[in-house]
């Protein structure tokens, strides 16, 4: 079962190879925030993690204005940081990347 | 030119028009909160409207979780609501209304 949460050394380890991502200061979650060159890459961005996080059935809170995103990841069903959300968030930092 | 910041009584007697609509608390804005049967239909309404807000060069500040969108609008350039606000909040009712 992957929808468990994780345990602490754990998710300090994933976080480790995640730069960027953090821990979410008002929630059980982790965060980053992406910066892209204008409304067409956020949103592009967003598509692909739109057809991604329905392939998964798992869905990010985030927030967009023109250029930015900001991500918040958690599993409510554990409440706090799953595999799915590390799986998420990786999926995240290889489509920001290209 | 439709970027000017509305006059107060323009605003009002367009909020008026626009039930669900309201003066956003912490900035010169309007906002709405938009609710889906689930995500695929709440990421459907924002990629019809991130087609608009590309072709008016107009974007919305807004946030998603799961089958909620959460949007917040503003012209920077008029420091406030411009009647680009008022269409794009009209654009966005027609859709959800659909």
């Amino acid at each position: 079962m992957t929808t468990h949460k994780l345990p602490d050394a754990e998710r300090t380890t994933a976080l480790q190879s995640l730069p960027g991502w953090q821990n979410a200061k008002n929630q059980d979650a982790i965060c980053r925030n992406f910066k892209f060159k204008d409304f067409n890459a956020a949103f592009g961005f967003m598509t692909r993690v739109a057809l991604k996080a329905e392939q998964m059935n798992h869905h990010p809170e985030w927030f967009n204005v023109y250029n930015r995103v900001e991500v918040t990841l958690t599993t409510h069903d554990a409440k706090g940081v799953s595999a799915l959300d590390i799986e998420m968030a990786r999926f995240m930092d290889e489509l920001a990347g290209q």
